[in-house]
């Protein structure tokens, strides 16, 4: 691999949003308004971006039902699914450590 | 725990330069120059940043000799250095997915 893998996959994560979708997603399916919700302070804008990256490297699929009246849902892909083992790390880096943690 | 261990830890990851940083000194202390010199594009200003706020959170010490002529080197601290399960994560995800991972 020419790139560093840690840098691939922060040019895959970017940014915390991308974290925080794919956390939402590994729960279940969720719409736009649902990730709205959930992912405080998260801008209209931001998250439309966010999700348009994820989809174009095949880390979520936007499911539409084609009916009135639309309905789009997000779901992870098995390569999006790949990266709870991501996730689960900062969660247990950050559990063992929350005592050593401290912002001033 | 009250906020979610997943945004704690982002808290301290903050952005790819500070990854970069641990991913730099997991291999071995480092000087400013040698910093700035690995993590390509990083600005002065963002880098100096970055490394005070990683000191704050005792993630790494700045370690002076105290003399002339003044040399100063970073070294994680062991906090620093239990992040290297996230930065291993990162890792053998790209390593195990780059084929499936396409940027348009």
């Amino acid at each position: 691999m020419e790139v560093c893998p840690v840098e691939l996959s922060l040019k895959v994560l970017k940014n915390k949003w991308t974290i925080f979708i794919i956390r939402e997603l590994l729960v279940s399916k969720k719409r736009f308004n649902e990730l709205k919700k959930s992912l405080k302070g998260v801008t209209t804008k931001v998250l439309v971006e966010t999700l348009k990256h994820l989809e174009q490297l095949n880390i979520l699929n936007r499911n539409s039902n084609n009916e009135f009246p639309l309905k789009v849902t997000y779901s992870l892909t098995e390569l999006g699914k790949s990266l709870k083992l991501v996730l689960d790390a900062l969660s247990s880096w950050a559990c063992e450590n929350e005592e050593f943690i401290k912002f001033n």
